[in-house]
């Protein structure tokens, strides 16, 4: 059994469905001969440290009841430059301007020589050549691939599952809201502004629905892919980006009535970066509807591949930090 | 550079397709530090070794011209069994009865500790347990992503990329053939005869398509799906099978009048393994068309991820062998 020290930093939805989904397989785990102690978890305001684990079940139930995780002051950059572990789930809320809190984290695990697994994608957008010389430098693994389309596994699929491709053009769905708002749109014959609102009702859209709605997160998540699939040195200032909010029910009739829905298609290839509605046959395989999202990862030996999946839930957002905690683990 | 020798036995399309894509993947290959030096290939009928790397493109123009790989006499059982290298490419042609010349060449490999990289399904749709044990007991390594869905990575997938997650079901189109012909039968609203003819004339059926419209070869692929993603040990007899052949036009149009598509669905989980054809909502995931596959997979933590791509052709299929060699030898 090779027990990993591991540090949650950030302990919102998605740091909370890491800890479920620790609890959860915990048996499946050590059957992969892997144990992940977590040794410390910490929200914006508190810590809880156990060198011998901490009790998942217990923190999750004050998270709940008392709104903070432990009664210890310490930040999460304190317990990634203090505390020994190997490993840092880093899921702190993610900032496209300055990177935030999580880029000053990963930057603190690496030069501490700590692996880092993240769904924080406001520092790979900012920062992604910088993360990954300092990570390079401190000799540690360093995967993300819940934060481009949460469970629908992109990254790993083209990086690994696909080795031996050349992969030319990215395209697909990779904002779960928009694509809820515009199908909601087209089966209701509903204005955007009504579908906005009920997404929101339904928690499927923020109360302030901009980096959604104007098409700034798909765009973070080309950025990711720009420089994790092409080998650009890409910010989120290098794509060209239009968003939803002028679509139309009657634009989406006439698109249905000639066989087409329009969706916010995010598209990277090396010579450009782009976010805009676009019309979509409704065979195509990037047609898919509700929440989901997909993406086309073009080839030149195995043609075009397209997967789908939820690219949005704690529990699928986890999962997809899971696969990347096993990957860099597993013998 | 790691070097790694190869022998590619079986010399058809698939074989050919790993040489044309080595060939045309050398200097990718040598940025990943991998050197794969092919000692020996093998047909039916002939053999060519050159320990120091056997000339592919000469090799591919002499298979071409001549209907032959070389003047040597050596089998390719014998190849495995007396040449000294790491890793065997086993393209020979499928046998579903016995096996074949598959499964003894794949057997001997492991006896002497070489790795298996396959397209070939015979072997593992009759004898996987004892395939596995085998090549566990020589220390071999043994990948075969290219026998299920061609350049679909269905098994890589969900044992790599899907980590961390219980799968719970699989189903999906497994056979381009019967997609083809479906497709084109609900186009043109014609009768099966006449769109299998044309799918033979485009090389997308066998002279004798039993084995692609009966569903034997989905049934195969669901075997090799059930034993190495559901741990369970399965063979052919083991599914219940129902082909195309008496699928109507005017069951077709009915379908599509209520927004259906009729697909040959295979299906696994821990409790059946099944091949029908099935109303499909047209808007649903695995409703691809033309000669496409599609593979959904169920899962506990991510939810169903749906993978679309070409089932078959040589270089596509020689793209997933090729992965599945460099996921074995990469660091």
């Amino acid at each position: 059994m090779k027990t990993i020290r591991v540090s949650i930093i950030g302990f919102g939805a998605v740091g909370q469905g890491v800890a479920r989904v620790l609890i959860d397989k915990k048996e499946y785990l050590e059957k992969l001969g892997l144990d992940f102690r977590v040794v410390a978890v910490a929200d914006s305001r508190t810590a809880t440290i156990n060198e011998n684990g901490v009790d998942l079940s217990a923190v999750l139930v004050r998270k709940q009841s008392e709104g903070v995780v432990g009664s210890e002051k310490l930040t999460g950059l304190e317990i990634i430059e203090t505390i020994d572990h190997d490993l840092i789930v880093e899921t702190t809320p993610t900032n496209i301007v300055t990177g935030g809190v999580g880029l000053q984290n990963m930057l603190a695990a690496f030069k501490h020589g700590r692996d880092v697994v993240t769904s924080n994608k406001g520092p790979l957008a900012m920062k992604y050549g910088e993360l990954i010389e300092v990570a390079k430098a401190g000799g540690s693994r360093f995967r993300f691939e819940a934060t481009v389309g949460g469970a629908m596994p992109v990254l790993n699929l083209a990086n690994d599952v696909l080795a031996g491709n050349t992969i030319t053009n990215v395209e697909g769905i990779f904002n779960g809201t928009c694509n809820y708002i515009l199908t909601r749109m087209m089966e209701e014959h509903a204005p955007y502004e009504q579908m906005l609102a009920e997404a929101q009702e339904l928690g499927y859209a923020e109360t302030d629905p901009t980096y959604d709605v104007e098409g700034i997160d798909t765009a973070c998540k080309l950025v990711i892919l720009a420089n994790c699939v092409f080998g650009m040195n890409a910010t989120h200032e290098d794509v060209t980006i239009t968003g939803i909010t002028k679509i139309t029910p009657e634009a989406l009739l006439l698109a249905q009535n000639e066989g087409y829905v329009i969706k916010l298609i995010g598209e990277v290839n090396d010579s450009r970066i782009n976010v805009a509605p676009k019309l979509v046959p409704i065979d195509h395989p990037l047609a898919v509807g509700g929440s989901l999202n997909v993406a086309s990862v073009q080839t030149d030996l195995s043609g075009p591949i397209t997967v789908t999946g939820r690219g949005a839930g704690s529990i699928e957002t986890a999962s997809a930090i899971l696969s990347d905690m096993i990957s860099i683990y597993r013998d």
